[in-house]
């Protein structure tokens, strides 16, 4: 066991079977040391587990909990992109957060941080990352949260 | 003729005339082995031909007609930056989709299948990629679509 | 004084001092020679200057105004990520940009301009970047504009 898998049963987290691609594209593809891993929904068990707007009919807590678990669903496919090993993760490079919510939500930051808390939690200093976060009308079958990351890898 | 102008011409595709860029940018920018191209509207003629709300005004088939010609747009620019040489793109890494649709549309996936769809008719294996897709409010112009691409060249 | 730090003198722009991120991330991850910077918003003294949406309550002036104050910010991590030295910067390899807007807005290239305007301003032909815009129906803290940036150092 690494430690990045030692340090995720430490914190209590079984990364979530993948989820087929909602369409045609792959969920992550290698260039270079560079991973590229697709916007991931808040799946669990093969299905969208956090459905609707944030700061309507989704809380910002909820929001943050959804946004942790399309994180965990990110980590599932960056450990396939590295033949089953997170400990060749040298760098969390970016993080992009979309937050499905109204035209008067402010809060995003506090929603996306449920995605990077979790990658600091698990990656340490490696895990400290570049972000951009922004609110959208929706997302593919109605997911509060999106995250789409970039690693690099050694 | 290289292999990809000949697969282009099999599935009956001219590429559009480039459109100018609406705004003091590039279409593309090529760095290390890696070409950035600018998020491109569904052009024809130098008009965007789909504007509108997918999912009201715009139909999914229309608007994955929509994501189709973002791609084509795209491959217009991913030429040029291979100096005319289709041929030498080793890999479609990432696209991004952009779907301007109401608040309640879900089938932002099917949309942007357009161009995911085409991306692998037109590369095969290497036209397999990685892929973010997102609502908004609206695009440039009025656009339906916006589809921008991250291609690793040789 | 390098010759980018002297063009700033010259276009009278002072940077802003660094807004501390809002949330758990990085203002910026250098891999390779990518420098990749968070979204930044148009902040000026630790606040965010131009809040609301394009189109209603800013007009498109004051929101390529928020673009270009948005731009600076991203500079002002960009001489961080070079150690100070603005004149490492090799090209400005693609800006994203998120407006602020109702879904019956159009002129979000306009409004990105206030960005890449200066980009070029600053950094002349090595300023020429890819792009993509699209609205948004809201961003972190209300803020009007988002800009976020990719640069390939040497």
């Amino acid at each position: 066991m690494n430690h990045i898998d030692a340090r995720l049963a430490e914190l209590g987290i079984d990364l979530p079977t993948a989820m087929a691609p909602v369409a045609n594209y792959l969920p992550y593809v290698v260039t270079g040391d560079l991973v590229v891993v697709s916007g991931q929904l808040p799946a669990m068990n093969g299905k969208v587990a956090v459905v609707g707007k944030v700061g309507t009919d989704v809380s910002v807590e909820q929001g943050q909990h959804a946004a942790r678990l399309c994180f965990t669903n990110v980590l599932t496919h960056l450990r396939a992109a590295c033949g089953g090993d997170l400990g060749r993760v040298k760098r969390v490079v970016r993080l992009g957060g979309f937050i499905a919510s109204p035209p008067e939500f402010t809060e995003h930051a506090a929603v996306m941080n449920g995605a990077s808390d979790l990658a600091v939690a698990v990656f340490g200093e490696a895990g400290r990352h570049a972000r951009s976060t922004i609110g959208v009308p929706a997302l593919p079958l109605g997911a509060a949260v999106e995250v789409e990351g970039l690693f690099e890898i050694g």
